[in-house]
């Protein structure tokens, strides 16, 4: 099967913030950074799957800074792991202080994809394999993410969520 | 102070899937649910708490069902739990079958809110009271998930977070 | 025939106003309200009728109050009289003011939406039977709001007005 | 006071029909015709009256005619008659064949905008003289029409309506 | 072949500019205009051609003057040249003011569009034969135009390009 | 004076062809593009001054290639030479196909963007020193189009446009 990289799949997305997009303190809405996000999200899912592809879930997103009007926005998308027929992307958000020049970080989000035919099945993606320290332990959270995703579901039992479980042992 | 039930702040958004709106597949991009969510939560959190709100975070969204153009959508969102100055708010979506009439869930979702005041700066919001079985049920869960959260972002040590990890160790 | 009731068209569309729907004085634009209260009307419609529906005729509406950014605004629509093929919907249009919760009354609209098949020619609608108090009272001034559509159209001569004339002959 | 005529309004919008803006017909929504003749009218009010103007009410509006994807529609709107602080627009909407460049009758429409100072508050409009027969014969029209309204409002009683009045008594 | 006229072609957008298309200046974006002066063109060519147009270049366009928020914009396109599947269209585009009702030059533009069947292939479009004296400049300039395009895109030789020469060689 | 790099100004913007954005023949409407273009060419230019910016002009923009609804398209902006207050843009656009991954190259456009303060005035840019040959080679060419620009707008003499002149007389 295809191996692929996580940068094969790095999809780059900077543009403003429009009058059109701000809430009542003219910063950002959520919702239009989340709809940004799941565009940007969606492109690197193509890239890694050359599939059509459609948002499977959005895992645990914070809103750590607000995002003035006219900002500039960098949204930044890489798959960090795939299953069989999906995908987990990792999204960092930057935004960029025009006078001086200066990125900051503005908030990090987990979106989730799956691959599907031209009729809406889902179908095999390629093996994912993390080249740097960062992909790789994203590539390993990937997995605890899944299992939470599943037990908080009632789809898997905790005792075999594994990867999770040890989470809490170790801290004991 | 104030008391407030889940049911002061129930907001129902009922809109039609626009063309403007769709995927490749002529269904609901996922972004676009994404930002109607959170116009509807974010009523709900001002409702309850009267005051401006800010999106803070986006706990875990699954997207189960496809939702071709054309369909009616409903999402109904509620205040689930109150913590010092955010709330957890509950959305459930629900997509109506033209020739039938019948009403099927499509996803479920979790944001939180903060309200904060004309400078942006966080205010204490009134106090919830659960009132059914589903209310309170949810109400419960919330506290899990604020945990689960603090503990996935650093800022609660696993050991701590005795409502989470319960749910392993009851299941040895 | 089918019978359905007022209740069984209602709709509810809660959402904010956004900044891109604002006049020069920062208050929803007439025509994105117009356009809102279509929306929700065609939905009103087409959960009478299990039909596609298209926009007949819009009556009188009037601007009442001014609506400013930022305002949740609140869109009610419910089928008062259905006639052949077409059905007459009412909306109410309620303002909440953020700090005190209270509702108060934009705006009202009459709109008639016609059934159609996928062909795009009317098909005949279920028979409405009003409820309320309210409810009979829309139910019966849609017969006059009809007849007055068709003299101001020439195509009822007024002296078959019935119900319309007894207006000012009443008036004596 | 200033006299001006319905030509010095006169404002034409001619625009395609964008893909966002239809329904699951594949036609023009109505929704989006009523903003885009809320824009024209409130130009051709701006244009007679030099100030910020508010859209006041609309009145009967046919959709005789459904408006396809893609084509191109002219809205012609025009200041009908002026009364102390408001004007009546009259909206002429024509559709354009592609291949045979034929013009044909979509729909009319009549609005009224008032005029408006800085705070919001009516100011007086210039008296309109109307020169063509059409002119002349929608300026009396917009009186009969300006009655209709107080009488359903309630605010002007039938045997008050003296134009309206005639309409009835005439035909008998 | 057919012979049509600038007149045939001439189309008016008169617009507002809305709250959603306005930069950090609160002015109408460069890129709004773009897009207006778009659509104004491509019925402009499709009122030549009679075909489905698509957009070919865009020569120069100088934005002279800034459009505030608010504004009335007239954009009028006509059609100056034809070759033999495209067409040139000029755009004069107007800023009104609102008190004094002046209308002033806010800038220029000048757009290319391409005549095609419904499989996108070129297809020849009728003659136009200028009338007026600023139509028959245009058209004069307009030869010159789709010289310098060629010579800039390497598809003509600096010595062919007839006109344009003639623009340099006078001048020495 | 500062001196800074093309490369301190390259901005990608990579997003989907979304359903709104559509002619007849389902490819992304030029006018779309344009305006895509000039946010990322704003970007670009404020990058380089560190400052707000308008749009000036817009150079000769070629559609060589239709751009089908829900592709992936980058449009990758970096600045060619700074002038006193004002800068070219060079805008290179690429399509991606979905299934084979492979870019083509959909087209190229050259902006000028203004710095200016926030009272809209003129300032002073930094000095751009390009680097590669291509950075050179488009350095080049930018002087070659001012001159032609303000040659076309009746600034410049011809015999004065000494880059351009040379174009001519060499190819004798």
């Amino acid at each position: 099967m295809e191996v692929k990289y996580p940068e094969d799949s790095k999809t780059i997305l900077t543009d403003l913030v429009l009058p059109s997009e701000t809430n009542p303190l003219n910063n950002l809405f959520g919702g239009e950074l989340l709809a940004r996000m799941d565009r940007a999200a969606s492109i690197a899912a193509r890239r890694h799957s050359r599939r059509i592809v459609v948002t499977a879930s959005v895992n645990h997103v914070a809103f750590n800074k607000a995002i003035p009007l006219g900002s500039v926005v960098t949204v930044e998308a890489k798959v960090t792991r795939n299953f069989k027929t999906s995908m987990e992307i990792f999204l960092d958000v930057w935004v960029e202080d025009r006078e001086s020049g200066r990125r900051s970080k503005a908030n990090e989000a987990i979106y989730t994809f799956v691959a599907v035919d031209d009729t809406g099945n889902p179908v095999p993606v390629p093996k994912l394999e993390p080249q740097t320290k960062l992909e790789k332990e994203r590539y390993d959270a990937a997995l605890r993410r899944k299992q939470l995703s599943l037990v908080l579901a009632g789809k898997m039992k905790p005792k075999d969520a594994t990867e999770l479980k040890a989470l809490f042992e170790n801290d004991k």
